[in-house]
C-alpha cells in the first residue's frame, strides 16, 4: 500500500471521490475523471474515495446497494490500471474524524451560502427530498477535502461551486482560528470536461444512462446502435452536422484512429455516410477501448474475492485515517479545544 | 470511574449536559437542572456531558473560553456533590462517534422539522446568524443523547421541542433500517421547571443573569438587595403580592425555614414588611444554600488541579467513547456498511 506515499509531501496530494450509485462506471466517467486519475498516479500523491455517506444524500432508502456498488467500482478503477500500491483508496464512511471536522464547519457556514447552490435547486427540481444533510452537501464535501489536505482536487463543472465553498470555508477557518498560520489547506479545484449523455443531453454519468465498463458486446452494439445523430438530417444523402453531434463526440473521444474519424465527418457534411456505417466504427472503437478492460477485469475476478477489496480498502483507509487524525488534532488545537 | 454502573444495564441510563458558556452555574440552574442530576446519581446509570461543540453554534468566535469554563462547571459540580465514581462526566468534543451518527441523521431530517423550531426563531430574534450548524443543533443534540442509549433526558421546557425530534429520528432510524428492531433507544424526556431570573422575567440561565456559584458574599448581597419585587407596590404600608414576585419565588427555593417564609408572605400581602426586610432574609437563606458550597470548592480547588479535572474527563471518556462505539456499530451493521 501507499504508506510511502501517503507520507511523502515532496508531491501534491490529489483527491478525488465518487458516490456509489451504481455497480460500475460509464465510460463517459472515464473520460471525464478515471482517466486523469490513473495517468496522475505516479505524479500526485492520489486518494480516492467512495464518498458512501454522501450517497445517502439521494439513497438513503437503498442502503443494501452501497457496499456491493462499492466493490464494483474499486474493481472497474483496478481493471483500468489503478494501482493500490500507488493509490489510497478509502470508505468516507469509515473516515470518523470527517465527520468532526463537518460538525465543526457547520458552525461557520452560513445558510444563504447553501441555499443558494445550483446543484441544490436541481436536486429538489427533480424530486429529491430536502433534507439537512441535503442541504449541507457542501460542507461535507468539504470536510472530506479538507480532513485530508488535499492540493488538488479535480470535479465535474456541475460540482465547481462546491469547490468555491470548500476554499471559502478553509480560508474562514484560517482566518477565524489560525493566528496567521494557514491550519486547512486551501485546494485548488481542477474542472474537468463533462460528457453529454448517449442522447446528446445532459451529463452522461454513473447513474444516468450511458455505456457501462460491464455492458456485454450485445449491450454495446443495441446502445450504440441507437444512439442520437444529427436530428436535422432525414436520409443518408443529406448534408449533416459534426458539432454537438454524439456519435462524433463520442468518435473523438474513443476512436484512436483519427483518420477514420475525419474521413467519416468529412463524408457525413457533404451527405456520403449513412448513420450506420458511422455507427458500427464507433462500435468497433469502442469494443477496441474496452476489450483489453474487460480481458483485465476477467482476471481480477478470477483472482480477488470481495474480502480482497474490502481488504485493499482497509488498508487505506488505516493511511488516510492517520491523515485525517494529523489534521484534527491541528483544528482542535486552533480552536484551543 | 464509573465503568461498574456503565455496565450495568440493570439501571437506567440518564444523560444530560450543559453548554460551556460560562465558567460556573447560576443557582437557579441548580434548581432546574443540577439538583436532579446529583440526587439522581445512585438510582441512574447517570451521564453528563459538557456541550462544548454545541457552544459553537452561538459563541464560535469565543472558543478559547470553551476549555476554562468547562474546568470550572466541573469543579461547581463536584462542589455541589457530585460524585465522579458514580457519574460519567465526558466532553462532547471527544466522542468522535457522535459526529458520524450526526452525518447519518442529517440524511434523515427534513427541512422544515428544523425550520419550525421555536428555539431556532428566537436565536434569530436574539441576533444570531443562522448558520447550518445553528439550523442543525436539534440534530446534533439527538446524536448526543442517541450515541449514547440514553433511556432519560432531563431537559427544560425549552427544549421540549429537540427531544421530539430526537425520538422522532431514532423511531424513523428503526423503522428504516431495523427490520423490526430497535437499533436506537427511544429516550424519554423529562421536563424541568424553568427558573425566573432575578428581573422576574425570562429564564435565570448560566449565561443571562442571576447568581452563580462563584459570586461572593459581597456579590450575592448586591444582587439580591437590587431583585425586583411587586412592581405595583410603592410604600412597605402597601398591601403587596406574592405570586410571581422573584422574592418569594427565591424564598421559597432555596430558604428552609419555611415559617419564617410564611410569616414574610402573609405580612407582605398585608402591608406589614418592607422590601428590605424580605430581602435581608432571602440574602441569609441564600448564604447560608452556599456556604457549605463554597467551602467543598475550596477543598476542590486546593485538591484538584486542571489536570485532574481533564484527567476525570478522560476517564468519563473512554467509557463514553465504548458506549458509543457499540451503538455506532449497531447503526453501521443495520444499514449495511
Amino acid at each position: 500500500m501507499a504508506d510511502k506515499i501517503a507520507d511523502n509531501k515532496k508531491l501534491k496530494r490529489l483527491m478525488t471521490g465518487d458516490r456509489p450509485t451504481h455497480n460500475t462506471y460509464s465510460i463517459a466517467h472515464y473520460i471525464g475523471s478515471l482517466k486523469s486519475r490513473i495517468i496522475n498516479q505516479d505524479k500526485y500523491d492520489t486518494f480516492v474515495f467512495i464518498a458512501d455517506y454522501h450517497a445517502l444524500t439521494t439513497h438513503a432508502d437503498k442502503t443494501s446497494l452501497i457496499s456491493s456498488n462499492t466493490v464494483g467500482m474499486i474493481r472497474t478503477m483496478l481493471s483500468l490500471g489503478l494501482d493500490p500500491k500507488k493509490v489510497v483508496l478509502y470508505r468516507q464512511s469509515r473516515i470518523v474524524e470527517t465527520f468532526r471536522l463537518h460538525t465543526i464547519l457547520s458552525m461557520l457556514t452560513a445558510m444563504p451560502e447553501l441555499e443558494r447552490q445550483p446543484m441544490l435547486k436541481e436536486k429538489i427540481a427533480s424530486g429529491y427530498k430536502l433534507t439537512y444533510g441535503l442541504m449541507g452537501y457542501p460542507v461535507l464535501m468539504a470536510s472530506d477535502i479538507l480532513i485530508m489536505d488535499a492540493d488538488l482536487v479535480p470535479v465535474g463543472k456541475d460540482n465547481e461551486a462546491h469547490i468555491e465553498i470548500t476554499k471559502d470555508l478553509a480560508r474562514r477557518f484560517n482566518s477565524m482560528y489560525g493566528h496567521g498560520e494557514d491550519v486547512l489547506v486551501v485546494p485548488e479545484g481542477e474542472i474537468g470536461e463533462i460528457v453529454i449523455g448517449l442522447d446528446g443531453q445532459g451529463k452522461a454519468g454513473k447513474s444516468t444512462g450511458g455505456i457501462f465498463f460491464d455492458d456485454s458486446t450485445e449491450e454495446v452494439k443495441k446502445k450504440v446502435m441507437s444512439m442520437y445523430t444529427d436530428p436535422t438530417r432525414l436520409k443518408a444523402t443529406d448534408p449533416g452536422h459534426v458539432d454537438g453531434n454524439p456519435v462524433f463526440i463520442y468518435h473523438d473521444l474513443f476512436n484512436t484512429n483519427t483518420d477514420e474519424v475525419k474521413d467519416l465527418k468529412d463524408r457525413y457534411v457533404k451527405g456520403t455516410v449513412g448513420d450506420v456505417e458511422v455507427k458500427q466504427k464507433l462500435l468497433s472503437a469502442i469494443e477496441q477501448f474496452m476489450e483489453p478492460i474487460r480481458q483485465k477485469r476477467s482476471e481480477i475476478d478470477k483472482n480477488m474475492t470481495d474480502d480482497d477489496i474490502f481488504d485493499l480498502l482497509r488498508q487505506g483507509e488505516e493511511i488516510a485515517n492517520n491523515s485525517a487524525e494529523k489534521t484534527i488534532n491541528r483544528v482542535m488545537k486552533a480552536m484551543d479545544f
